[in-house]
Formats: structure tokens, C-alpha cells, sequence
């Protein structure tokens, strides 16, 4: 049941860099509201975006052993992914553990769990979304896996799927239909321009979007 | 059931400005204790203080149709009050929602639900308190009101209440009280400042109080 | 029962700056993982780091005013620790007991309650770590004690002990074994330096700590 | 600031029993979905429905002075409610003020915030309503008001108004809508049991309600 | 987007019963620990316990139209599992829907989010284990999907998997493990019985599971 | 660091029996106010009392060795009190160590973390305070200690106290203040049981407890 799966596919990196700029609303919109983690994920650091693939960890509650051993799975651009096998908001990961994955390439980390060492890993500019901050240690004893798909924070992951991160949330793509989001997503963001201009000028929504008569039909009263 | 009053009185601005630089401590202190949101309600910005008067909203859980309704409602100087009608924690509200909003004079919203796009906000200047973030949208299908009572975060709102704002929360001055709470938290203010030189002088509140006799008839003893 | 204990050992001044410098995760580490507060008490400021020596505060719920009479008391260095009878989330300490704590020496506060003025707290460089922000203010009606044990977020603080707080939480140091767990942290500290360059370097934890054989009697499975 | 209200208009009693018999679910819809309290009110009993008139009782944290005051004010029938000027959960409530209030015909308890002795409670039938079960006691040194207007659990509650409350939680209804609310339970009532009939023997609420033509115009595919 | 898959496989009735026989605690440990959803899902009622085919329905935030839909889909022995696609304590199912859902042999549902007619439920015998209890109705407004696979409370959910529910919480075991699963469990069971006999004798789970050796060498010294 | 004591001092059974019987609410006003545990553990029965001399247990997260270890140490009328080191909601006890444990003459767990198997204990007649019900199984890696002092949901116990548990929470009385608390708690019950005979007869704790004065002088309008 433990297993290390080493050998997984990742999106086209233009195509993540594309998702990450466009952000977790607008993708969470253009997949037809799907994919996003719960809200109990919160950003340790302010202003900040990333999307990357998805190298996930099933970790047992207080164990960060496999932690170590995602590490070595690795590769540029990924963000880890972890969630316990039971609730757990201790501290699995640090500066010592977010050092090793920059130097293999990763610069995010996504965790319904406790991080520690939070003012270095802002210091580091390593992006952290987690559901605690704790200084509490794990121990090393028990095995988990890593790049099986994984349930973590409400949303189902496979090893691979793109992660889009910023202030709001956490978001996943899945992998083979990244192509289609971003495509959905960039008719959002064109839309959406000219609606701001629109917006910023004095128009109303009321109007742009052609809501009074609905509005009215369903018995809006003025008075 | 479903209405719009489009004519709300709102206290004189030089009040409601008097009030936000007093801050909500105060504020609240100077009405008596009342008034307050709960303190689920935070800010998504950091050192930012406002005032202004409610216009208010009575929404359907996960539905933002009112607002897009509430803004042409909105004159300078106004903050959206926006409680659902169930508890939920979906993003009602983001930046092309603010743009609209900031193109009729309003500079902030406090909302008993979640709003998205809290970096673009953030950028904006628009000022933000509510119980959540989360990039979850919502539909346009379920009418509710504006500018009726509504009960927010547990405090009672009227359309053209003063909300006073800042990095302590949210407080509601009824507008026909509002001269009068401002009275007394000028009291405040001016008793504060001789206070605080007197405290930062390293006298004690002890003796500036008087509370010595108190404390040792309550059977105070020091060992 | 209400004492006041006006005579309070302190540890050396100089072990309680290395051990603020060393931060919460290592001390924690340092002495066997005890004296971790709940992950309930949160910073109200980023990116800032203190230790001090505790005079701890036994408050009722609600009322602050043994926090006027604990400021009497407090010394150069000192960080003062409540824990209220029974949970609340009221604002039992703003600016003005702010200025008067820090004309005594004292920089920071622990709370398991509310905490108001974050914003003026933050300007004057006077850390807090609490478990609410909230505006409601408290009353002076009920005695409770000043430097006597008690339990805060769930650790046990006799006055005296030292109390290390940064971003990652806040933990409480028995004080007679300050100077065992700073020569445990120092260790720590040493040890992680050298292990941080080969981490950056590109070296695994894997390797490093000497795992995979381990892991494989453990039966992990590499597929 | 602090007053008791003692002369309030309340419903009719066989209008009140009425409502409690149609039951918070149905009360609630009767009503357009307004005046039911947070679900984090909970009964301490089970299968327990009842309806009464509300005094209502505004008190201070941590403080139950105000309940004293409240029992004299009550006739047969009421029912208490009580919301704390800021959020608590001790223990306000035990067996003697039960007593006493039983003694004056009160039968039940709505309170944002703890009681205790609830097996007692139980055992006397006397009804609960709470958001906490907490034996820590309360003082009494403050003052609060009796039959104000409150917001109790999210929900503005006048005195005299109607409050229904069963397993499923507490809804209030104004008083003088009280009859009109009772005209469209009982509309609702009627219904029901002929829909309830024709369920149990096997029709689809698809087919009752009509719902096929709506569903497929709005694109729901079946595979 | 909006679907019902109508033809879909189910486990063995036997199997379904003896895997309910077993209950939760065992059935988890005998798949691995895996499949077990969130304690915030509580059961509406005491000492009971089921098991059924999975009828999944995927369900916008505050709109139970869904379930209608469901309910033409449900077999004897199925259990209806919905998850909102955003967090959502509103009243989703009632007394009305559950006369519908038994008269098509569903004896149980299990949804993260709320219910009402709790007392009612009761009485009728229908088993629910939900996240909340509210009287607060929902619309009928937006279309979700039925029997596709849905993340519910933590756990991955696939249409006919096997649920297994009692006091202790609700389990999901996949359809195609649930004999292997049942093979382990019955394994469990049979241990267990041999063990409770010579531990209610008096015998020592430390000699019984020969821990002692394996305590010393880890360092436990008995004083 | 991993300690068993194994000869506690423990107080009279027939005093720990009157403690009992007195109650948590009573105890806990007897001694001060103090030593209760938090609301967050909760009775998994209803309608349930008991009194026994502590067995503390302070075990790793997810971890519960330290329970097979405790339960060698218990003697007749012993409750065990279990802490873990870090916040936990996983099962670290079910029916088997309950048959043990009962075996030995324990009859209780108050336990700040989950347990499992709740029916079955029910129906053994085996009392439990926790903070959860998760069948979630715990591992069995790492030690703790047994019978050393411990903070358990908010209050220090010692080996060998009095805890007292009913529906309304749990309650530390220190070993040697045993006696003196039961002496303070039956003159409460004497005293109670006499005004409860006058509340029941209609006399008004305000003229009871002679508060008129005091409330007028405080300010109190009747209107």
C-alpha cells in the first residue's frame, strides 16, 4: 500500500505559467467551478501566485517521512501536495525541507496540515498554503505514499494536475484538461477587460449584463 | 418580499468622517458597548480605517444578484452591508464588482460571506471586512432586498447607519445617534490623550484610576 | 484566593535573548516537545521574534483589571501572559496599557482572549499573540491573581518562565531549564547550518539522515 | 442604559400553542425563510417541541444578574431569551433558576451562550436551548436590560414575540404577525399530508411537482 | 456539465449486510484506513447502525433539486450521499423527501450539509449522518448531477460503492474491494473475539500483543 | 522523557463517591472555580456521573501504545486521563481496551482527543468525555508517559486526583484539597436544597438573595 509512483506526467509549462497569471477565480470559473480546495487553506504569505504540477504525499497524521522522499521525485516548476490520512494540524515541513525542494526545482507547497519556520520560508520566497501554522515536530515512523491521487482539502488530486495557488485559494486542474481551461479561462480574462472599462466608466452591471427585466419578471419591488 | 428602497438618509459626511478617524474602539465604546459585528468579520487589508453609511443587503446564500442590484443604489461615501440569509462562506464579490462599486463613490463592503479576487482589492484600495475568502462563485437565480434592516455578523444594520471600520472590525452608529456617540468619543479621545502621556511618563493606572482602596476592599492581597 | 506574588525569580537576560533568537521551532524542539501554547494564539504583527520572562495573569472573563494591576509589576524585559477562567474572546488590552506596560520594560503580550488597537499596537512595536482581535471592551468588577501558575492555551506557565514567541506560535521554557534547553537548541542550530548547505546544494534528507534502508524494511515500494 | 420593560403585549396562547405544533421547519418557510437563530443553537433534550412568549434578557458576559431580574417579569408561558452583549459560553443557567422560573410558568430557555445541570434540567422538562454546555458559574456585577429589543443567535427578537423552537433549532415570529404566519403553516400543513400520502405510496415529487419540463430546459442529461 | 447516470452497479446485498454487521471502526481498518469521512458528520440518531449502495448527487450550496432526481434512481438498499459543491449547513432533506426516498426502499442519507425534521426522521426509522441541523429551506433553482463520483466530507465517493454508517461515523468501501474488504474484516472480527475474552479475564494487552520487549529497547523506564 | 509511575497516591474511594454525587457544577463552584476541563469534550452518554482517581496519560498524536501501557497500572475505581501532545481527533480507544480497562476496575476515559466503538461502550456502561468519535485507527510507534502530571483540554492534572464528569463537563479536584471541596460542596447541597423549596413555592431570587438595593443603586430603571 505504500508506494513511491516515479514516473508521472506534467502539463506543458507555458501552458501552467498561463493558468497561474490568469489565477484561481477566473480558472475555478472557466472548469465550471470545480477543483478548488476548501477554504480552511490559507496563504502564509500576502500577494503571491504560483501554479505548478502536482507531486502529491498521503502522509499518516504527525509523520513528515514521506516528505523526504517526495523530495526526491521532484522536478522543476512542481508544487507539493500533501494531505494527512487523518486530521492533523502539526508542523510536517520547514526551512531545512523547503531549502532541499528549491533546490530541486520546487517552489510551492500545498498542505491541509500545520507548516513551522514561517517568517524564513516568506524570507525564502517559498509559497505556503496550509490550514495551521504549529511549531509542533513529526516523527518519522510510519509509511505513506507519494504521486498516488490524493483527496486534500476537499478536492480530489492526481499526480501531474496543475495547482493554481494565489491569495484566494488553491485550485486544480486536472492534467489533461488544462488546455481547455486555459483556453476558457483567456475568453473570461478578454471578456472581462472590456466589462471593467465598462464598469469603471459609470456603466452598471444592471444594464451591461441585461438584468431588469428578469429582475422584474421574478418581482423586484422599488420603492 | 423582495424590495429595493432607493431613498435612505445618511448622516452629514463630516460626521461619519469624524467617526472613522475616532476608530472602532472608541466608537464603540461611546455608544455604550453596542453595535458591534462579530469578530469573525477581518479585514483582508492591513492599517486601512473607514466610515461611511450602510447601504445594505439581504442576499440568498450563494447568490450575488443583489449586489449588481445594490450598486445603482450607491452615492458617494456608502458601504455595502451585505448578510446572507443563510450562513455561507462563497466569494460574492470581487474586482470587477469593486470597479462598479468604486465608480459610484464606494469604498468598501463588509460582508458575513466570502469575497474573491482579494489581491486585485487589496491594489484597488477597496476595502474589504468579511468572514471569508474563497474564489467560489455564486449564481443570479434567488431575488432578496436593499436598503432593508438586515441583522449582520449579529449586529442590526438600517440602510444609512454610519459603519465605522478599521483593523479591530466593524461597528454600527444608528444614524439618528451619530452626533451624539461622536460627542462622546471626542470626550474620549481628548481624555486619552492625557492619559496615555501620563501612562507613557510611567505613572500607573492604579493610581491615575484610583483603584488601590477598591481592589483591597474586593480582598486583594499582595504576597 | 486573588494574590498578587510581587517577588519573582527571572532567568539570566542574556540566555533569554539566545533563546528568542533561536525561535519557537527549535526551542520546542530543544526541550522534548512540551510547552507548545495552542495554535489558537496568533500573531497580530509579521515577521517579528521576542522572549521575555513571564508575570502571568489569572483574569475572569470579561474583565481586565488585573491587567492594571499586573503592570506594577512587570520589569525590563518582561512579557506579560493572561489566561482568562473561561473562554472569551473580548478585548481585554489596547494602546494606553500598551504605553504603560512598555514605560516599565515590558514588549509584548500572550493571550488566550481578544486584544483592540492592532493597528496603533503594530506602529508602537508592541508584539501580541492572541487568540481574537476584537473591540469589545472589558469591566473591572472581579479580582483574579498576578504571578501564580496558570494554564494558557493549553501550557502550563509558572511566572518567571520564559516565554520565546514568534510567527510560528508561542512556547513557554520552565525556568530553571533555560540554560539545558538553549545548549540542546544550540546544538540544533549548529547541526541545521551544516545540514542546510548540503540541502542547498542539492544533497537529499534521504541520504543525509541515511533513510532508504529503513524505508524499505518499512516495505515502501518505488513503482 | 439599563432598564426592564415590565408591561409587554403578547400573542394569543391558543395562537402560540398553534405554532408550536406546526413546528420550526414549518414556521420558518411560513414565514419567508426569516427569524430562525443560528444552527449553532442546540437543544439539550430530544424530541421536545414547544412555543411561548419571549422575554428577552440582554446581559454581559460571564454575568447572569439580569436572569434574576427576568424571572420576575415572567407569566405562564414565556419563554426566556437570552443573548450575551459579547460571545461567551459559560454556564448562566442551572436547576434553581429553573425552578424558579417553573414556578412562574416559564418553561424554556433560549440562550446564546451555556447552561449547566442539564441532566437535572432535563429531568424537570424544563426545555433548553443553547449554544454551549458549561458548568463554569457566572458573577453578578453588572447590569443588563429585560424586554429589549435583541439579537439573539444572528435573529432580532422583540419582547412578546413569538418563539418556536423543536429539534431542528428556534425561529421567531413577530408578534403581530403571528396570525397570519399561523394561516400560511397551516396552508402549508394541509398540504403536506396529501403530498406526504402520495409519496409513500410511490409517486415522484418529479411528477407532483412537475419538475421534468423545468429540469430538461435547463439541460440536465440523463445517461 | 449537469448529468444522471441511471444504470449503475452495485455491490452484493449480503456482502452490503455483513460489511454493516461489521460496522465502521472494523470495516476501515480491514481496506487499509482509507474511505473514512470526517467526524464533522454526526448522526441524527443513537445506536444505529446501516449499510447500502451509494446514490451520489452532487448539489449547488442552499438547492436541493437534485435530490428529486435522486430519488427516481434509488434501489432497495440504497443510501443517498450529497455533497454540496461549496460548504453549506442549510436544511437540504426533510420528512417529506424521506417518505418519498423509503417508498423506493432507501432506508438512509448521508450529506455534508444539513437536514431538518430531525424528530421526525427519528420516528420513521430513516438513518442520517449530516454536518448540520437546520430548519433553513433551499430553492430549486440550478442543476447539480447525480451517480457520478463526488468528494463527500473528505472521501472519494464512486456511484454503487458501498457505505457503511453507525455511531462512530460513515466509511466508503468501493464496490470492487468490498469482498476482499469483508474477507479482512471478518478476519478482524474473528480475532477480536478470542481477544476480548482473555482481556475481559484479566489478561494484559501488553502481554497478549508482546509489547513489553519492544517499549524497553525504545527507552521506557517504569519508576 | 517516557516515564511510568507506577504508585500513585490516590483519595478516599467514599469521598471520591460523595464528589461524585455532588456533580461537576457543585464541585467545581466549591473549589473556586476552577479546574474545569474545556466545553469541547463532550459525553458520548447521556444522563451519566461518575467519580474516580485520575490515571493520566500523556501520549503522541495518533499514537495510543501509552493506553495498553496505562491500563496495567489501573486499580478499582480509577479513571483514565489521557492528553495527547499535539491537538488529535483520531480513535485512540475502543471496545477492546475498554473490556481491559473494566477488567481492572476502571469505569471512565476523559480524553481530549476521539474515540470509537461508542455504541459498544454505551452499552458496557463505560463512561467517555472526549472531543471526538472518529474510527479513525491511531498507531502504536512512539512512547509517552504514564502518570505524570499533564494539561488535559485546559486543566493540570496530577496522578492520583479526583475527576469528577457528568453531563456537564469534567472536573479536576487536586488529591489533597479533596476533602475540604466535598466539606464547601455539602454546604452548598444543604444550603440549595433549602432555596430551591422557596424558588419552587414562587419566592423571587431577587428577595432571596436580597439584591433589590444593590440593583437600584447600580442603576437599574423599571419602565
Amino acid at each position: 500500500m505504500a508506494v513511491v509512483v516515479q514516473d508521472i506526467a506534467r502539463a506543458d509549462p507555458a501552458l501552467i505559467a498561463r493558468l497561474g497569471a490568469a489565477g484561481v477565480a477566473t480558472v475555478h470559473e472557466a472548469q465550471g467551478r470545480t477543483g478548488l480546495m476548501s477554504s480552511r487553506l490559507r496563504p502564509i504569505q500576502t500577494d503571491f501566485a504560483i501554479a505548478g504540477s502536482a507531486v502529491t504525499i498521503s502522509a499518516p497524521p504527525g509523520d513528515n517521512w514521506m516528505v523526504h522522499v517526495a523530495i526526491e521525485q521532484l522536478a522543476e516548476g512542481d508544487i507539493m501536495v500533501l494531505a494527512p490520512t487523518a486530521p492533523c494540524d502539526m508542523g510536517y515541513f520547514g526551512d531545512l525541507l523547503a531549502t532541499s525542494a528549491m533546490a530541486r526545482g520546487c517552489r510551492a507547497l500545498v498542505i491541509d496540515a500545520g507548516v513551522r519556520d514561517t517568517r524564513d520560508l516568506r524570507a525564502m520566497g517559498f509559497g505556503v498554503w496550509s490550514s495551521a501554522i504549529s511549531a509542533q515536530g513529526t516523527v518519522k515512523e510510519t509509511l505513506g505514499s507519494v504521486n498516488v491521487p490524493i483527496v486534500c482539502a476537499g478536492a480530489l488530486v492526481h499526480p501531474g494536475d496543475v495547482i493554481v495557488a494565489d491569495d484566494d485559494g488553491v485550485c486544480v486542474v486536472p492534467r489533461a484538461q488544462a488546455g481547455a481551461v486555459m483556453e476558457k479561462a483567456q475568453a473570461r480574462l478578454d471578456g472581462e477587460e472590456a466589462k471593467r472599462r465598462r464598469l469603471a466608466a459609470g456603466e452598471l452591471g444592471l444594464d451591461i449584463y441585461d438584468m431588469r427585466g428578469r429582475l422584474s419578471e421574478k418581482g423586484l419591488k422599488y420603492v
